[in-house]
């Protein structure tokens, strides 16, 4: 390619888009530079609508569907073709950063907005998507509003998920709805000719090695586990060694030796305790009782699986006196 | 000794001996079969009384000290005699068993009891003593009255001690006198001629050998230390081991290499993590916070001293990545 014919190319307006970023970023903002944007709060709304918005002031269609997923449709020559969609989800966890998730979106409109400048039209309709409840933090499950769309069957029916307030999500799409009331009703699973998303890393691996992009070659797969030691409480300064039946000492052991399991000399197995509970939790008595989680995640089945599948059977080895539980879990 | 003689001789009336125990046991009853009798509580005064009551029939002294001891005074026949003295405590902890402290009371009880029935005279007094809030429970510091008796200059005056309900010791002791209104003032730090004292087995070393009686040869001394990791927080599911600066592990690191330190072929050695807490203790968050405590006991103060000194260093090379701090804490 040319110098001549490169600088002919459309650009992205890097001022524009760092300044959409800036602007959503005043929805949720917190006093410590990120977002707390739940999941159709308020803030959420308002964002959606600020989007919606722009795509209405370009004559685009803005669809909404039962989840609160919202569409901006910009049409193609061939309406028979399906559209090409990139877009990602707007609401954040508790202390999210601001470019979490609202970054896919703006890439999106900021894409089409350079199309839209450059006269430049596409074969396809280009739609962005606002995907709903990503984070999970305000209803349950995560990921809710494109599983569904997708067509993930296990996910329960709209009216269960309620937020921790019990305000139900059904609610919330109808707020969404008044808000926007120029979007029209959008068909759950309408299909797509593809599907382009652009995320800020959520590691430190790209900015440790100052790559500003990488290609997602692979999503995380998770298992997650309960451990539970059982043990018998004793006195600390009276109770020998041999006597004891210390559920710490277990743990201790059981943690050690799920270290090994799952240690990787490629680094790529994520291998986590993040809750870790010792009762009674007096300082001279024997603990008698702990309980921990494990979060494992890979990026292919088969090490999901073959890892994941001696979990149980390490713990049990390793304790020497306490009674393991293992239990796999869901969410 | 001819069998004649043995028959002879007075001996302890086991029955009685039993009585007085399952007698005591009511003050403070818990549905567990155990007693729940903090220092000069209801249940505890009303024990101290019974017991005045029971001397002042064998028309002996009955004397309390500032501190709630309790002296039962059998003159001898030399009064420039110090005093025997043989006694126990009487209060427990929330879940005492119903023996603790009080058999040594009611042995020194019984004791007595067979010499007057034999009418036996001894030169020196005999006296038989319930010391005050040995458990520590209700006023702190433990072993308050033998501590305070026995002219340990460290302890905080009468006044300072309140338990968690804001009760002085001083009024609590000033409810004894009112309820054993027959007894005389004693001074402190009157000395002994000789103490000897009867406790059950606190540890289960006798009762697992089948052994009915020990001798005290020791006492264990007391080092305790407070142990805080902090790493730093970070998502289970992007961030690589290499970049991780979990507190769990470096505290799991840790409490192996002092389970190597304190690991004692003698069994002799008491080493317990009683209490252990993990934050921000999150499915998904490397915790980055881990606290510890140790309690360490040892009957040698060359042990206590080299094991418990060792300590701080022991815990800061095992610690990989995080920020280790070591205190040792009194109580």
């Amino acid at each position: 390619m040319s110098r001549h014919h490169a600088d002919a190319m459309p650009h992205v307006n890097t001022d524009r888009l760092w300044q959409w970023h800036m602007r959503m970023a005043r929805f949720g903002v917190t006093g410590r530079g990120g977002v707390n944007r739940p999941a159709l709060s308020t803030d959420d709304i308002e964002l959606h609508k600020q989007i919606a918005l722009w795509a209405r002031e370009r004559k685009f269609d803005v669809e909404i569907d039962d989840y609160g997923n919202q569409f901006m449709r910009r049409p193609g020559t061939d309406e028979n073709c399906k559209p090409l969609v990139s877009g990602s989800h707007s609401d954040s966890q508790p202390t999210g950063g601001r470019f979490d998730g609202i970054s896919g979106v703006l890439a999106a409109l900021e894409a089409v907005e350079v199309m839209e400048e450059a006269k430049i039209r596409t074969r396809h309709p280009l739609e962005i998507v606002i995907w709903n409840n990503e984070e999970g933090v305000r209803f349950r499950p995560t990921q809710m509003g494109s599983a569904v769309y997708a067509g993930h069957a296990r996910l329960g029916p709209l009216q269960a998920a309620v937020d921790p307030q019990g305000v139900s999500l059904e609610t919330e799409v109808g707020r969404l709805r008044r808000a926007v009331d120029f979007a029209s009703e959008r068909s759950l699973g309408k299909p797509f000719a593809g599907y382009l998303e652009l995320h800020i890393e959520q590691g430190p691996i790209l900015e440790e090695e100052q790559i500003d992009i990488g290609i997602v070659t692979s999503i995380q797969g998770t298992r997650k586990f309960e451990v539970q030691i059982l043990g018998e409480a004793a006195h600390a300064g009276t109770t020998p060694s041999r006597n004891r039946r210390d559920a710490l000492v277990d743990a201790v052991n059981v943690v050690k030796a799920l270290q090994i399991l799952f240690y990787d000399p490629l680094d790529l197995v994520r291998f986590t305790i993040g809750q870790f509970e010792v009762k009674p939790g007096a300082l001279a008595v024997v603990p008698d009782n702990v309980f921990f989680t494990i979060d494992f995640r890979h990026h292919e089945d088969a090490v999901l699986k073959s890892l994941g599948d001696q979990v149980k059977a390490v713990c049990e080895d390793a304790a020497k006196r306490c009674n393991v539980g293992v239990t796999e879990t869901r969410n």
